[in-house]
């Protein structure tokens, strides 16, 4: 068992992996969009840009994800939300998913979006 | 490492499931109702109900739930989800669980309940 | 593949621990303040002291932790919240991490906070 962590800062990680034998468990931070003046729709494709890239760093890909967990700032946006997400999911490798409204960190936020991965060790 | 997906849908799939070599994990989508004229008591149920039948397609059972994430619209109906819960979870293998309000995607949900589970590979 | 679970209730258990053949994953349920008068910085501290306990069960401490999930009844508390986090954090191992505001169970809990740890088997 070893714990790998990336982009890691004094607060927290954007990324954990767990080797637990003969897979690694990837635990990716809530991510949020960097250009928070973008809509839901810009804010999303850079939320899904920038899990691509964490997941990229361990040899990862969308297709690795077993679980995402949505927050949207407003429910109103789930439809341009999934606008984004079903251009960008796999086919034949959809994940696992939850998504639910919640008050978001920085109120320019619109979506928050947590992974969970698996993939070989 | 392998993982198999169950329910799966363009946007997402009901369970995902990752061998890990000696383990099975189990990812299981928040679940709501379909009935969504049902009060809390009916929904929750009927969400304990879908989650019975996909553990039940790996061979698994609620013994085999390691954590459950409970979102409800109201947190005033807290005492009557748990009054379902109670009567379904099983003594002596009961999960670490989480329970918060959130805003649910339609406004008729009144809770989701998202699942980790684990068996033997 | 074995579950144990610690301080275990007839509704949740505090702690389960997935015993996945190299390691073994612990999940721990949403820990809030005991006592409740106290403010955002002395409800954190006494969650985070609940943390440090149950992981202590198992022989394991803060540099296992993987990810964890802060739900605040207000987001204005985030920097007061990160104030004793981060004094508590262990450089060097800090997790995965998602904050988000969400209705708690009983109106006078400010945090709760759910955390995934890992150790070896």
């Amino acid at each position: 068992m070893e714990i790998t962590r990336h982009e890691m800062g004094p607060r927290f990680s954007e990324m954990t992996v767990v080797d637990v034998g003969n897979a690694k468990l990837l635990f990716i931070a809530g991510q949020v969009a960097e250009h928070t003046s973008l809509d839901v729709v810009g804010q999303t494709r850079e939320v899904l840009h920038f899990i691509d890239r964490l997941l990229a760093k361990v040899g990862a890909d969308k297709t690795n994800i077993v679980s995402a967990r949505i927050f949207l700032a407003s429910v109103g946006d789930y439809a341009a939300m999934n606008s984004v997400w079903d251009d960008w999911v796999e086919p034949g490798h959809t994940p696992a998913r939850s998504t639910i409204g919640a008050k978001l960190i920085h109120s320019e936020y619109k979506v928050e979006i947590e992974i969970t991965a698996a993939i070989k060790a």
